[in-house]
C-alpha cells in the first residue's frame, strides 16, 4: 500500500510551526508496511491544493491530509476535497451536536455560525471523533482511494491518527503490528548499526529502525502479525540476537526509559537517594524528579555551584579544593560522600566539570566532568572528556551519572 | 522571487528524523519576501527526485534540496542535479584538497575512494564550504533559475544556508534584512495577536512573524532593506507600538531571553541568588545554569523534595508543614527566606507545589504551584494553577519564577 502525506497551512510554508505530524505518521506507517514516498507541504491555497491533492490521488492509495479543518476562512481542506472529487458538502447532525456540547463546557469561547462549518463533511464521509478538539477529522473513498482528513494541532492528530487511522488502514492491508523498543546508553548509533548490520539489511518481518537523540540509541523492532501472540514470537527473537551481541549498554527491552527504570529499581529496592551537583546544575536532579512518584526515594539534592557551597554544604575539605581544585576526581568523591552522609540516604550521586565555552584551564579542557557515586562504604568515580556545547557536555554528563547508578543497582560493570 | 524547498532522505519518509531544515530555511527565506508555495520530501530514489526536481523548476525561481550530498550509494543529488541539466560532473581539486586535509585530522576514519565522490560537482557549479562537516554545498544556475543543494544534517545546514544561501538570495533580490525579536511572558499566543491585529494585517515592511513555545510568545519584526540603519529606522517604531500595547509583560527587544536577562541583571547589580526548589526538582537552578558566566552571580540551589529535607536543610517549620502542608504559601515564603539566610545571597527563590498526575488532595489539585522571592528583608509569594502534564507544570512554575524575579530586579509591579 502506497500512501502520502500533505501537510496543509501557511505557517508551516513560513517556517512558523514545526512539522511533528508529518513524523509522527511516517514513524507509524513505516513498520505496518505502508510506503510513504513522498510528504508534501502546501499552504491554505485552494488552487495549489487542489493540484497537489490531485497529483496524490495519481500516485497513492492513500492520501493524508492534516490540517485545514478549523472554523476560519482560511480552513479549506474539506471543501477542496468535496471540489476535487465532485462531492457536495453536507452538514453531519452528530458532529453539529457534538459542536453545541463542547462548546457550551468553554467558559470564554461563543459558538458562531463559522464554528458550524466544523460540522459539514463531504457528502459520504466516515467521522472520526476528536476528544481533543473542535475539528473532527473524516475518511472519504472514491474508486478504491482513501483520502484521510485530519486536524492539525499535534495533541488532536496524534491520538486520532493512532486510535483510528492506523487500525483502519492496518485493517485494510490484513494485519496488525507488534513492537518493541530496545534502548541503548554507552554505544554510538553508527557502532551499534555496525554490530547489527546483517539484521537490519536481512530484516523483513519484524523490521528494525533505528532512532538516535543526545547519547542515546533507540531500536524499534516492529513486526506485522495477525495476533499479539504470534506478534510477541516473531519480535522476541530479534529482541534477544540484538541484545545479546550488544551487551549491558542495552538498558531496556520493553521501552522504558532511563529514569524510569531506576525509579523502579530504588522503589524496590527501597533505597534512598541524594544529588550534588555542579556542572550539571540541577538537570540530574530534574531528571529524577521529571518520573512521576519520584518522592518515594528521591530525597534531597544541592547544586553547589561556588566552592563556599562545597565546603559549607558538603564537608568538601579547603585542601582539595585549593590542591586538586573543583574540577577533580577527589572534589567529585568528596560531594558524594558529603552528600550520603549529610542526607541520610543510602547512595548519592555527584558532578562536577567544565560545561564551558567558558573556565577551561591548562590541563582542564571544555568537556572534562567528573562524576562520583557514594553508596554503602564505597565511593566510586569516573572521569569523562565530554564533546560539544554546554548544552551537550551537561546532557551527557546527566546520563552519565544515570548509568552509573544503574550499573551498580544492577551489579553491573562499571562502563570504561 | 518563488523558492521550493526539496528535502531528501528516506529516513525522512520513514520519520526516523524530523525535518527541522525545512523549517529553519522556511523561517529565514519568509521575511526576506521570498515566497515559498511547496516543500516537498522525498527518498533517495532517483527517479522520483528527478520528477519532483522538474516539478519544482517547472513553479519557482530557486529550487533548494538538503540531503544526499554524502559519500554513500544513497547519495545521489547530485547525480539526479546533473542529469536533469545536462551537466557533466567534474571533480573539484579544490575540494578534493579539503577533503584529504579533513580526513588527515581524523583519528579514525581512513579516506575511502567512496569519499572522492563529496569533490565532484556538477560542471559550472559554485562551492559553498562546509566547515562542520565533509560534504561541500553547491549553487547551480541554468536559465534563470538556481538550483542549491546543501548538506542534510542541521548543524552542517543551518550555517551554510545562514552564511552563504540567504546572502545570495538577499542579493539577487536587490535587499538585505533586518530583524528584531520581542520576547513576552505572561500572555498567550492569541491575546497577543488580537492586541496587535492591526499591525498583523496592515504589515508589509516590516513583517511581523508570531512563534510560541510553553508560556512564551515571540514576534520576529522584520524589514527589508538596502543599509541596515534604513532597516533599524523602518523596525524601531513598530517594535515601539508593540511594547507600548503590550506593556511589561515585554521582556525584551534585543533577543535576549529570560535567564540572559536575569544573569545581566544580576550581574550588572552585582547581586548573589540561591534556589530552593520542590515540585520543579532542579529545573529552576539549572534554567540559570544554562547561561555561560553563571558562576558569577548563582551561589547554589537545593532540591528540597522530602519534608525532612525542607526542615534540616531550610528550618521550614514543623508546624508550618503539620497545619498548611508543603504545598501552601507558607512553606514558599519559609522556604524561600531559609535559602537567603543559609547560603548569604541577597535573592532566594522557592517553588512548592503538585506537579502530577498524583499527589492532588481535596483543596491542593494538581497544578496548585506557589513560588516565594526572599530578598531584602521582604519575602513575596505567588500562587499559580496551572494546567497540562507534568512537564508543563513544571516549566510553568520555572518561568514564574524567573518573571518574579524580573519584575522585582526591574521594579516592576509583580504580575497578579
Amino acid at each position: 500500500m502506497i500512501a502520502e502525506i500533505i501537510s496543509v497551512g501557511t505557517e508551516l510554508l513560513m517556517g512558523q510551526v514545526l512539522n511533528t505530524d508529518a513524523q509522527y505518521m511516517a514513524r507509524e506507517l513505516a513498520p505496518a508496511g505502508v510506503n510513504v514516498y513522498h510528504q508534501v507541504t502546501v499552504g491554505d491555497n485552494p488552487e495549489r491544493l487542489k493540484d497537489t491533492l490531485k497529483t496524490a490521488l495519481g500516485r497513492a492509495d492513500v492520501v493524508i491530509l492534516s490540517g485545514g479543518l478549523g472554523p476560519t476562512g482560511d480552513d479549506l481542506t474539506k471543501l477542496v476535497v468535496a471540489d476535487l472529487l465532485g462531492l457536495p458538502m453536507v452538514r453531519s447532525p452528530e458532529a453539529e451536536q457534538e459542536l453545541y456540547l463542547r462548546f457550551s463546557s468553554f467558559r470564554n469561547r461563543e459558538m458562531t455560525p463559522n464554528n458550524l462549518r466544523q460540522a459539514d463533511f463531504p457528502q459520504g464521509s466516515t467521522l472520526l471523533p476528536n476528544p481533543n478538539g473542535t475539528a473532527q477529522g473524516c475518511f472519504v473513498e472514491q474508486n478504491g482511494k482513501t483520502i484521510v482528513l485530519l486536524p492539525g494541532p499535534p495533541r488532536e492528530l496524534f491520538p486520532m491518527f493512532h486510535d483510528y487511522v492506523m487500525p483502519h488502514l492496518l485493517k485494510r492491508a490484513g494485519h496488525r503490528l507488534y513492537t518493541r523498543e530496545i534502548r541503548i546508553f554507552g554505544m554510538g548509533e553508527s557502532s551499534v548499526e555496525h554490530a547489527i548490520r546483517d539484521l537490519i539489511e536481512k530484516q523483513d518481518n519484524p523490521t528494525i529502525a533505528p532512532y538516535a537523540k543526545t547519547g542515546e540509541v533507540t531500536l524499534r523492532v516492529t513486526a506485522r502479525c495477525q495476533e499479539e501472540k504470534e506478534g510477541e514470537l516473531l519480535v522476541a527473537p530479534v529482541v534477544e540476537e540484538i541484545e545479546s551481541r550488544l551487551g549491558d549498554v542495552v538498558y531496556s527491552t520493553n521501552g522504558e526509559s532511563m529514569p524510569e527504570l531506576l525509579s523502579r529499581l530504588m522503589i524496590e529496592k527501597n533505597a534512598t537517594l541524594a544529588v550534588a551537583e555542579s556542572c550539571t546544575g540541577g538537570l540530574l536532579s530534574s531528571t529524577f524528579i521529571d518520573v512521576p512518584g519520584s518522592s518515594t526515594y528521591f530525597l534531597e539534592g544541592m547544586v553547589v555551584y561556588s566552592d563556599s557551597a562545597k565546603i559549607r554544604r558538603l564537608n568538601v575539605s579547603n585542601t582539595i579544593l585549593r590542591q586538586n581544585g573543583a574540577v577533580s576526581a577527589e572534589c567529585a568523591k568528596e560531594m558524594a560522600a558529603g552528600m550520603c552522609r549529610t542526607s541520610g540516604a543510602d547512595y548519592a550521586l555527584a558532578t562536577t566539570g567544565i560545561a564551558g565555552p567558558g573556565g577551561a584551564k591548562a590541563n582542564k579542557p571544555v568537556g572534562l566532568v567528573y562524576v562520583a557515586l557514594a553508596g554503602g562504604d564505597k565511593v566510586l568515580v569516573k572521569k569523562l572528556n565530554l564533546t560539544g556545547d554546554r548544552k551537550r557536555v551537561r546532557e551527557m554528563a546527566t546520563l552519565n551519572a544515570l548509568d552509573m547508578l544503574r550499573r551498580l543497582l544492577m551489579d553491573l560493570p562499571q562502563a570504561e
